[in-house]
């Protein structure tokens, strides 16, 4: 029996907005996208580029209000990426909050805009530790 | 910016049995362990063969009694599969409950033992729908 792991499938109440945050700010790509008029939802996969065979799926319903609730029994996803202060200043400038800062120049927590808890973590070693990181406090929970 | 997706972290209570579930029935592998002592945690690494750098994490808390809630803006981890009956028999004689059965030949959805919806997907072309499979009811939610 051969298992492949083929994405993971989070909820979205505004796919542009989704769409900024995955895109825009952490660097993924559309890689697929697809419309459904009978079941009125619309699916958009995202990858890291040059690693399409891994998809964050969004899942847009048309039809509901419904804010998308938050559970325990999932815990986030992880990105690597190349320079952690630089994403975190990214983000900052968006408007999105630095839940759990990099003050080890490692490891930074972030919310997507359905409260998603987005683990970044610096490739390699961590980077010098320094100031506003160092400093700053922790908001919220992720 | 380079960005790399490296795993999806879930919560579970117990680890041997999240193992068997995940591994035993769904055939991933255990790639990395981390334990500990501080924190009081363990941290298992899962993955699919031959794919190796996208994780599954599963995290277990030591001092808890928590019930991991379910939230709604996490959907599912989705796995393609060589043969979806085949591992639906698997899973039902283990005493999984298939909650959405693979009535197409190309699709169910099972749960974890913490309640993470798990999506199973038909490599390639469906296959030609058969009994039990068929007429088989869906139980819950997915």
């Amino acid at each position: 029996m051969k298992v492949k792991y083929l994405h993971t499938m989070v909820r979205v109440k505004n796919i542009e907005e989704s769409k900024e945050f995955y895109c825009d700010l952490l660097g993924l790509k559309e890689i697929k996208r697809k419309e459904s008029e009978e079941g009125k939802f619309t699916l958009v996969f995202l990858a890291a580029p040059n690693q399409e065979d891994i998809a964050l799926e969004l899942t847009y319903n048309w039809n509901t209000n419904e804010i998308y609730s938050e559970g325990r029994n999932f815990g986030h996803l992880a990105f690597e990426v190349s320079d952690i202060y630089e994403i975190c200043i990214r983000l900052q400038k968006a408007g999105v909050i630095i839940n759990r800062p990099p003050r080890d120049g490692r490891m930074a927590f972030v919310r997507s805009p359905d409260n998603i808890s987005i683990e970044l973590l610096q490739i390699g070693n961590p980077l010098e530790i320094q100031e506003p990181w160092k400093s700053m406090k922790s908001v919220g929970h992720w």
